[in-house]
């Protein structure tokens, strides 16, 4: 792990050294990984598997982007690691470490806030699977700024890619949709509407989403493509039509929705319009994917067990790009919003 | 590889959008790795190379931080991946690959920056043997940040360490010690002093550094220990001492200066201070290692051939820290600067 000399101030208090920060906080992290040599070296080694393939995403998160000011900072380390082990969930791998970057503020970086940071990686790592194997912290006049590198293993030559689908194949998703939206207004404290409990139930599924993991075997078994639903459903069924080849349409109405999001849209005055709006929030890490019709049973019988009800949501078709159906009408949706199309 | 589907702009005009700059730019960095499936998946798929490690360091550069706002953007890019080869380079490890995480301005990053930022990639990658695997890429209200996280393979089990260190092995270190220093200020525009094409060859050095790769057989057959020197030559001795729980002296008058730092040096009215100044001058990534003095020929005669000359700075002893003789007085240096010891 690597670190830079100048210490960050806390306005005139409270100076961190990068390196204590390393010593006091992340060298724990690593405890268990003796492939990271206690982030004393440049660099970690990571033995080959053999059999395996090392599957390995980067995710990048900025203050005021991808987070709020507000978020609580061990939340925001959490979903840093939460986001990137999504990606890993719907490419069938099992989670085994990660790589962190992270650019502290030079003005609001005090050991309180970096302990909470660290507090929140240790807490998911215990919970998720992961250890820590090493990086760099750097300081910066912007505002904090993270990545993270995680790495999993996977059967050689068996991650679950974008690019399987096939004419007549459904479309699944985990879970429910739109939560993360709702979320980020209840994360902002904007009037969502709906119960206070609600409200903060919405706002914990945007700050600590939870990444569908056990479904590695099941995905790798049934599955023809997967992705993770985090730039919002149509947008990532639209990334899945693109590397496939194919047309992906969505039925809004057949989209799982919570109880929360429910009693939201029931409050709305246009419910297509607040449908479409909840398929094309961000933010929801579920996972998406297409399977033939007869292995789609298996598949959901098998995410049913794990506590992770399957909805079927559409289908896969000869042509490109996401479509969802309105009101009975196909829509074409282009990346920037909504076209009708022929 | 991911990114955010809001368009940047460079003030009004000549927005980008993210997946647009992927597609254009990024993608063709990707065409000989058919394990990162053409950027269009989640993530990559890298197969296990049985009898092998793959070595795996993470470096972070922010705009007036690591790098000054008028540095060219294509430099910017190489040194990102030259800083992270340096490591690999130290490590003993053969390149492989890397993921990019970038965040860009909201304001000033418009599609001639991006151009030049892929250009200076698609250079390097070709001159220094890796391949783009994944990564993302975001838009930030702050200055330019980039991460690399680097991939080579090293034989198992093989890795140089910095922890290796042993009493009676001798220090070394490659090429030339104060460059980076000395460039950071050419590059500033600050009056160094020396003729002008020096000036231009110390800036190069500073913004093109050259990572010291091809010598990771003799690192592996004769060092005990390695880094790279980075954030200055007595910083990073003192953490191979620290690894190794050894001390580090290293000998001020025999560190090896380019005709530049010696033209430099020469012009200083106090000369002792002066070189001091390049010994905790950061930005020079040369390869610092020991060896037992048996070892020592045979890395010296190999780092000689690939035409990287090896000079011996100082002595590994039982104790901690790095020390240095100035003036023939040993000399404890911490962390934050020089401290006088017993």
């Amino acid at each position: 792990m690597s670190g830079a000399d100048q210490p960050s101030t806390n306005g005139d208090q409270d100076p961190v050294d990068e390196f204590d920060w390393i010593d006091r906080c992340l060298r724990p992290l690593a405890a268990d990984a003796p492939e990271a040599f206690g982030l004393l070296d440049d660099a970690a080694a990571i033995p080959a598997r053999p059999g395996f393939d090392l599957i390995v995403s980067k995710d990048a998160i900025v203050e005021g982007v991808h987070f709020l000011p507000s978020d609580p900072l061990d939340r925001v380390a959490r979903k840093l690691l939460r986001t990137n082990l999504s990606d890993l969930a719907a490419k069938g791998a099992e989670p085994y470490g990660y790589f962190l970057a992270i650019a502290w503020p030079f003005s609001n970086s005090g050991w309180e806030r970096r302990r909470a940071f660290a507090a929140g990686l240790a807490a998911d790592q215990a919970d998720l699977g992961l250890k820590l194997l090493g990086g760099d912290t750097v300081s910066t006049p912007g505002p904090l700024t993270a990545s993270a590198t995680i790495l999993g293993w996977s059967p050689q030559g068996r991650m679950v890619r974008r690019s399987g689908a096939r004419p007549g194949d459904l479309v699944l998703v985990t879970g429910s949709i739109g939560d993360g939206a709702l979320g980020l207004r209840a994360a902002r404290g904007e009037e969502v509407g709906v119960t206070e409990a609600e409200s903060t139930w919405l706002r914990d599924r945007y700050q600590l989403p939870q990444p569908r993991l056990g479904l590695g075997e099941a995905l790798r078994a049934h599955a023809s493509a997967a992705a993770d639903v985090s730039d919002g459903l149509i947008a990532d069924a639209g990334r899945i039509a693109e590397a496939s080849g194919m047309r992906l349409t969505i039925d809004l109405a057949r989209m799982p929705l919570s109880l929360a999001a429910s009693h939201w849209l029931a409050l709305q005055a246009d419910p297509g319009e607040a449908r479409a709006a909840l398929a094309v929030g961000g933010d929801d890490y579920e996972i998406l994917c297409t399977a033939s019709a007869e292995a789609a049973p298996g598949l959901c019988a098998a995410a049913e067990a794990l506590g992770m009800p399957m909805t079927e949501v559409g289908f896969v078709s000869a042509g490109q790009g996401a479509w969802v159906l309105a009101d009975g009408h196909p829509i074409r949706v282009q990346r920037a919003g909504w076209r009708h199309g022929g």
